[in-house]
């Protein structure tokens, strides 16, 4: 018997009929002598529907206030659900965020998770019933009702199963794993039996959607081992845990792409402490999120050059406050691009093999694909290369690392 | 500078033009220096929604989870109404029926009130705030959420403002006031200025449904004023408060009046001690509401006959019912009918002016109308009538105690 945290997203309780399915799934994982924890999302549509009602109110809606209306989303969830579950003969309980005293901060819209009070929730447990908790949603110290921000009832789930000791935490959503890298792009690509919480936090960030880079966070913080599977497919899906002692480990679990990047470039700045900041800093001050950072010294040996990438969004923006900061500092250009994407391979294996960036740069050679920035980190490189050989690059990189294969022991 | 606390029902905030409208109707008072608690109903249509939500799971949904989902429909209501006062620059904090510790007993979707923590809504006040507060639903001891039961948005109006020792409670609402009749019936019916709690509850209970019967009686009980007004035209509505000292009384304040009654009669059962209950016990322990009872010796001086009128929904149901009962009791005979109405005229004046229901009595003979029924109390006689002289009877009582002019002090 082990007692699960299980997470069902928006599309799998989007109608009363969906609703039923889950109520049988979990009904059939209580059959196998678990106990449950379910924590759901709204229906889908009904954040955007509440959202719209806001919208006729005002454009800018108190975030207190909006806390409020959203979180009467998944509220709605955790009855329906309950209901369907009772009317099975399966004994269930649903509660609000604030009932099982998830405790937030009183950062309206983006609160964090402090603190569960599982005491409730284990009770219900041992009195045999299936507890229903609302996703998404806290309290803060004073007892108003908090959001984590869309897509945050993954890290609700964790942070029960944390709370909880689960055995596993299990994040139902309409892909039924991880894998290698996006199918749509490289049509071999495999689902992955298992990945490392490092490995799944690269990924994610650097742009797989499967989880909340938050939830993955706290699943590795608390050791909660997070499984990623179908709603509507069976399979077991892709097990997020931390690396094991012993176990043969695939020198790179997959490839990640941002597309949407751009990248700015200032030559010929002086050479001096503090440039960095002085560049990136008023970028930082317009809320502009700036991922890679590359500095170079220049080929005059005084001056340095400084490139980094961004969301493209943000390109016409940044280029400007760039410009205003280049004439200042007496740089001598300022020059953009906002038709490249970023390439990824991850994986833990890297700290242990030498050659994966010669191996990589080589193949993107062999196919004429010119990179223009690089940044490597413990479990990962990144290239930045021309928009156009996005597809081209993640296929061939797939393919010389032989990721349509099982890892061999 | 007064404490007010006002209610509007679902009609009054059905959209979000008519939340802003509800907003700016709130400040007026607000600039006239009055604090302010506003309770709110979901929005019209809202509370069918989740039902047929509700039923496409389950015919019967636990009545614990139906509290769960109902109580979404008021907070949103009151999310989107502080978004529309704190959009006016008016500082506003909406609070669910749990926040505001609005205990009630656990039983779901019929909840009771037994207390309310008035502190926390007290400090909002003391800070200049509007407080916003969703009507119908509370908590029970345990932290669960349960409703009022349908309107009891009313009640929760009027228990927050004897808890906060309120100055007035306003019921908005989409009639503009109490009036002696149904003005669809009598067409020169008038809205009076003022009505004291016991009419009130004989009228409410006798079909005028302008407020929730539970609300009244709580505001006697803690003896709130009461005003009901109109949420979309101007007005002073009706105030329904305790009779004053020396305040010259209408005979009458009003008519009410019930349709879709029915009654029944059992004739020449035994004349012993306990009969009314053996023949009323059976009938009520089928869950079938009893208005009316009037018992009188037979012809025969031996037995008794036995009359009662109840809906006309339960007429078939009581049919059977009765007559196992009476050839259980050997009786003569049962009759019924169902196409019969109930008249009744309320006034505290009664109490201390004879002759009233001889005046009744002798217009609707005037009219050619047969009584069939009557029943007395301390503020009102109510007579029992053919269905087809409903609209006679209460235009002509209407008429003869002058009910279209103002009370003459």
């Amino acid at each position: 018997m082990a007692l699960i945290v299980q997470k069902y997203g928006g599309t799998s309780v989007g109608t009363p009929e969906r609703i039923e399915a889950v109520a049988d799934k979990v009904i059939a994982y209580r059959d196998q002598g678990h106990q449950l924890v379910v924590v759901v999302s709204a229906m889908s549509g009904e954040t955007n529907r509440l959202l719209e009602l806001a919208g006729q109110i005002s454009d800018r809606p108190v975030p207190r206030e909006l806390d409020v209306l959203l979180s009467t989303g998944e509220q709605v969830t955790i009855a329906l659900l309950s209901m369907a579950l009772e009317k099975r003969g399966c004994p269930a309980r649903s509660y609000t965020g604030g009932q099982v005293h998830i405790l937030t901060d009183n950062a309206h819209n983006k609160a964090r998770i402090q603190d569960i009070d599982a005491e409730r929730v284990g009770a219900d447990l041992s009195a045999g019933r299936v507890v229903v908790v609302a996703g998404f949603q806290g309290i803060d110290e004073e007892g108003n009702i908090t959001t984590l921000g869309r897509g945050g009832s993954d890290t609700t789930a964790v942070a029960l199963a944390a709370a909880l000791k689960a055995d596993e935490c299990q994040i139902f959503t309409d892909v039924d794993g991880v894998y290698t890298t996006d199918p749509r792009v490289a049509p071999d690509a495999r689902r992955l039996d298992r990945i490392t919480f490092e490995e799944m936090l690269e990924m994610a960030s650097l742009g797989s959607k499967v989880l909340q880079i938050r939830a993955v966070e706290f699943a590795g913080k608390y050791n909660v081992p997070l499984r990623v599977l179908s709603s509507f497919e069976p399979g077991n899906g892709t097990l997020i845990t931390y690396e094991e002692e012993g176990m043969e480990q695939a020198l790179i679990s997959g490839i990640a792409f941002n597309r949407d990047e751009a990248k700015l470039t200032v030559l010929g700045v002086p050479d001096q402490p503090g440039i960095a900041h002085l560049i990136v800093g008023p970028i930082a001050d317009a809320n502009i999120e700036v991922d890679m950072i590359v500095q170079n010294m220049a080929p005059d040996g005084k001056t340095t050059d400084f490139t980094f990438t961004l969301h493209r969004n943000d390109y016409a923006r940044a280029m400007e406050i760039l410009q205003a900061t280049a004439n200042e500092l007496g740089a001598s250009e300022v020059s953009g691009d906002d038709k490249i994407v970023k390439i990824s391979l991850v994986g833990v294996g890297m700290r242990s093999h030498a050659g994966i960036a010669s191996t990589m740069f080589e193949t993107l050679a062999k196919e004429g694909i010119n990179i223009r920035m690089i940044s490597t980190s413990e479990i990962k490189v990144s290239v930045v290369v021309d928009e156009k050989y996005l597809e081209l690059g993640v296929r061939a990189l797939h393919e010389a690392f032989e990721l349509e294969q099982e890892a061999v022991n």
